[in-house]
């Protein structure tokens, strides 16, 4: 799918100029729509029709009158369609129904296999989506997209992954054209950490412009806001700061020069190697945690180094985009402050002064559903984009 | 200055939103342009007024008659508006007058330390900015804003530099407020970085929406282009790379794990320390670049190894924000082709495939007037946005 989302139609403003006014909830008369916008009021009467036609904006009572008829008010009507919003994890799967205003509404996750192949996913994804349509009285309200996070690089504007390590059979594979032979609509697809950015930012930090949101867990990855929008890069890929190559620490006992992947010394798949080569048990991220958790001495010290390396990558990334805010996420950051401790650490002793001096560096707050709220919100700013709503008006 | 170039003005379309219509150059119609945009004769009507009366737009001949008078047509004129153009270095500085579709019109350049402080050397770029005007026949044309790029980190949004290392005297000097007080119109001051970026891009990646321009001479900096933006971050501080903390390479005879700046170890001034350490006679960036052209064994090697500490923080840079092209300039790139090889080997090697596979790595294109022509652009961006053109039209 194309992201229409950059195309704003400035030259051509139609209805989805008008929608833009009508977004923030409140309701107007055409007249005060009119006034506006400027555009004359038989422009203005058609498009709001259109709008009405479309089901994106609904009547919201009648205007005080000033003498006859009372005019009719229209607003934003957030239920005027559904989002179909899908988190998929290494081992799980989170489908989830929003409005447009994206709220979630309802969701469900269970356990499936990424490694499974994305026939076996999506069928069992679009099943589960069906079954919420199903289940849920959303007042006769329609799907008007789908957003799908998946767990590797993705080029987002044809919505394949592209050489995803952690997802066999998934190279290529064209998810939206998938998705499309059961819900012909836009189908956006990008890669979980983006999609946690963006979940991240509405929820907490709806104000903040320049925000790197970083997710520790099997792998590690990073979701990059400047200047208010989600950079992808030219193909999509950027945010990879798992391969980022990274030389072993001076105080490490490993050879000095030799480099590595920084998801190979700080993900918690490493911690928990690092453990193990230790005489600890630990298979994964979660064992880290409970490890941490239970106070295990080795475990705090290879978190907090862990969250030293990802410091490292992150100094050299402050002072190339000096963003106010660091959101830590993923399941090693649950292990409390020890990786946040170890990042900081790193972070505001490397960069430059003016890049830190009103730094936050902070663990992520957004909960089980900020992956499927991400993917929602992904697909509310396309639709409801003046192009998006453009095409909805005209269509309908 | 505030940038009034990024508030739209989307929710009151005005002589702005014609204007954008009317930038590309074409000459059109009042019905041409209400048919363009939806709005009512009338409005389209008052509306090209303003921007006739403000001079941005002039009568442009008639169209062909489909009966009776043939209407009148408009078209933007660059010659509406000069901008006064600056480029401070530390040792020069170039000044120059530019339409405002961004064409340098005359330019000067004269050596000028930037260390004298902001009161002479404003002083000094003033003076030849009133000489420029008045030894110039423009039409009639005025002076509509001021850009000028400075070495070192300013805070975009106030024009004040911040911390600038290589000069004294500047730090939280306002210097809109200064200009202003001979020009009083906007000015707007970006570090010289961020503008040889603007004007390299729209030279010679005009298609190009992520590019990062590298600078490497006396000091070592970036200018961000990501997403078709210049990202300056949070306070102004985006793009500092010659800050970046590199660790010294393992086949470099310096201890492992110390570390310093990339500046201090990659500059034209590092390496011509380095080459002094070697008993050969360089003070700064112009020698190098000589012992180079002249085929000096131990200034290529040192070139080039410059080059590859440069490569290693672009491949951290390559891997967070896939650019499809990085230009490299700057005094040392004029060597020619070993500082860019030295780049080459280490970010093909050390970045993704992905992020590399159409990625660009060039020599700067742009002759002498890029920086000045940046700021040129600077500024027709910001008073030819729908905003300011609006305040224009508005005002006269």
């Amino acid at each position: 799918m194309v992201d229409a989302g950059r195309a704003t139609g400035a030259a051509s403003p139609g209805a989805g100029e008008i929608f833009q006014i009508l977004r923030d909830g409140r309701a107007r008369t055409k007249a005060e729509l009119a006034a506006l916008t400027g555009l004359a009021r038989s422009t203005v009467s058609s498009r709001v029709d259109a709008l009405v036609a479309s089901g994106l904006v609904h009547p919201a009572g009648e205007a005080v009158s000033t003498g006859g008829r009372p005019p009719a008010r229209v607003a934003f009507n957030p239920l005027a369609g559904l989002v179909l919003a899908v988190d998929l994890g290494a081992t799980h799967a989170t489908v989830a129904l929003a409005d447009l205003s994206g709220r979630i509404l309802s969701s469900r996750t269970r356990s499936l296999r990424i490694a499974d192949g994305p026939e076996r996913v999506l069928d069992s994804v679009i099943a589960e989506g069906t079954q919420l349509l199903e289940a849920g009285a959303h007042d006769g309200s329609h799907l008007v997209g789908v957003g799908i996070g998946v767990p590797g690089p993705v080029e987002h504007s044809t919505g394949r992954p592209t050489n995803p390590p952690i997802m066999p059979g998934w190279d290529r594979f064209d998810v939206p054209a998938y998705v499309q032979r059961t819900f012909d609509l836009p189908v956006l697809v990008d890669n979980d950490v983006n999609i946690l950015a963006l979940g991240e930012r509405a929820v907490s930090w709806p104000h903040v412009d320049d925000l790197i949101f970083v997710k520790v867990a099997t792998g590690i990855g990073a979701g990059i806001i400047s200047g208010g929008e989600l950079q992808r890069g030219a193909q999509g890929s950027a945010g990879d700061m798992g391969h980022v190559q990274v030389p072993y620490s001076h105080d490490s006992p490993r050879p000095p020069g030799d480099e590595r992947d920084l998801e190979a010394i700080a993900s918690g798949t490493a911690i928990a190697a690092d453990l193990r080569s230790q005489g600890i048990e630990a298979t994964d991220s979660s064992d880290v945690v409970q490890l941490v958790r239970a106070g295990n001495p080795a475990a705090i010290s290879a978190t907090r180094q862990a969250g030293r390396e990802v410091g490292e990558v992150l100094a050299t990334v402050v002072n190339m985009l000096n963003p106010s805010i660091i959101v830590i996420g993923g399941s090693v950051a649950r292990a409390g402050e020890h990786l946040l401790a170890g990042v900081r650490e790193v972070v505001y002793r490397r960069s430059i002064p003016l890049a830190t001096q009103h730094l936050g560096i902070v663990q992520s707050q957004a909960g089980e559903t900020s992956g499927v709220l991400g993917a929602a919100i992904m697909v509310v700013q396309h639709v409801l984009s003046p192009a998006g709503v453009e095409a909805r008006a005209t269509r309908s």
